[in-house]
This record gives C-alpha cells, sequence and structure tokens, in this order.
C-alpha cells in the first residue's frame, strides 16, 4: 500500500526476473530500507545482476548503500540530497543534474526527472530518434540535457 | 490489468465517492468504452455529481460522447485527434491546447500534458503559490501556459 492508499502490487525477491534492467524507484519507504541489511543485500544482488540499474529520487541512495556506485557520479532528489548522500560517502554526487549515468548506473533527481532519465537511457541505448519518437507518443515535453537542471542546489 | 501487464485495483461504480474530483484517464480502452453506452452513463451521472471533471488523453472522448460537452472547449491525444473528435461533433476542440479548462471540466492532451492540467487546476483552485511549490517538490518542470503545446496539430 503506498502512502497514497493506492495499493501496489509485488512479487518476492526469488520471483524476479534478475536479467535486463533494475529500476529501483524512490519515496519514503527509502529511508527505512537503507536501514535494512537483508534488503540491501538483495538490491546488490540484483544489482550485480542486471545489465543496467537505474534509480528515480531516493532510489539512488539504496543503490549507494550497496557500495556498487564507489567513486561514481550520482544524484538523488534535492529535497532529500544529504541524507541521500549519507548512504555512500565515496559516492561523486552531483547538486546539478537532472540525471546522471556512470558505467550500468543511471541515478535521477526527484520523482519526475525519472521522465528524464528514462527518456536518455533510451537514447543511449536504442538512439535519439527512438527517444524522440516514444517523448512525441506520450507528448512528454523532453529535458534532454542531462546538466540542466532547475532544481540544482548550491550548498 | 493494463496493457504493459500491470493490474490495477479498481471498485466498482456504485463504490465510487461521487463527490469532488473526477479524473478520467485515457487510453486504448476508451475505444471500446465509447461504445459501451452503460458505461458511458455512469461516466455522466458521476460527471453531472462531481465539483470538477478533469480528463486525461483520450479520456476527453468519453466525457465528450456523454454530452456534456456540448459547446465547450476541450482538446485531446493529438495522434487520436479525429478519433476523439467523433466523440462530440458539437464540441471546441481545440488543435493546440496543452490543456482546457470551461466551466468545471479541464481536459488534457497526450498523456504527459495531465501532469501540467493537474497543476493548472491546483493554481486555479488554491493558487499559484500552491501550484509552484508542488511542482518544486516533486522536481516538475512545469509547462504553465495551457496554450504552450509543442504537440499542436494543424491539419
Amino acid at each position: 500500500m503506498s502512502s497514497q492508499k493506492v495499493s501496489v502490487n509485488t512479487l518476492p525477491f526469488s520471483q524476479v526476473d534478475t536479467s535486463g534492467v533494475l529500476l529501483i524507484p524512490g519515496g519514503q519507504g527509502t529511508r527505512r530500507l537503507a536501514e535494512d541489511k537483508a534488503f540491501i543485500e538483495q538490491i546488490e544482488t540484483l544489482s550485480k545482476q542486471a545489465s543496467y540499474v537505474l534509480t528515480v529520487c531516493t532510489g539512488s541512495a539504496l543503490l549507494a548503500k550497496t557500495g556498487l556506485l564507489h567513486g561514481m557520479k550520482a544524484t538523488s532528489n534535492k529535497r532529500a540530497f544529504d541524507w541521500a548522500c549519507s548512504n555512500g560517502q565515496d559516492v561523486q554526487w552531483l547538486k546539478k543534474a537532472r540525471w546522471t549515468n556512470d558505467g550500468k548506473y543511471y541515478t535521477s533527481s526527484g520523482v519526475s526527472a525519472g521522465m528524464d532519465m528514462i527518456l536518455g537511457f533510451i537514447c543511449d541505448i536504442h538512439g535519439e530518434q527512438t527517444a524522440l519518437s516514444l517523448s512525441g507518443q506520450i507528448e512528454y515535453i523532453w529535458n534532454r540535457d542531462k546538466e540542466n537542471d532547475p532544481f540544482a542546489i548550491s550548498k
């Protein structure tokens, strides 16, 4: 059940297809999960097996907690930035980034930035025309520049 | 079950709270539902009872089919525009509109435009500061001008 009272159907980790792309969402639930050692270990196992790992919002905090982002570029929700950073002090946390890409890892800022990241990911994997075609189909005004971040923080 | 194989939990019409805001989503399912007389009658009943009725994408076709948009401004998904128009020939269908507002009715273009409409609705009801605060919290780059429609069609 989400905090908006919408029920979300889930599968146990054992039934998850471990190939392909892993998307780690964020949200308030990440605060508790970041302290759940068994959960973080499962995220680590899935992340190692996945071809690509994408995070939205504070999902990057969970990924950082696994240690897999060591020395890598990443970003997170700008309103929970200090907390996100505390989960991986050796990560290159970017305060001005709509999204980041480093190796097989993509991380995005606050929730809406996830849309720009997903299209950026599709652009990287399937090419610009595919990304533009998809954004047109859903009438999405794509912010194509991952460094164009109107919600950047300076502190 | 959505066309993306995500299960969506629903309530029968009899259990829906008929006060407040009614949001009518779009999608491929609207093609069949627009021909379902009993369904359209239920949409009409709910729409009459609601304080506000908002549609996203081809949801406006279902609302148009009720006759409640007679003579009013409306828009829809630009890739299904002719079909949407066929469901209400006496509606003022706008080919260039991110979203429209006429009386208690709000309609938006293709799915992503729904976000701009919702914030426009919140702006109208609760004021600009509330809308800007919410869009900032979700790091959403709000297209505040409902006439700014990069996906407008001319034909």
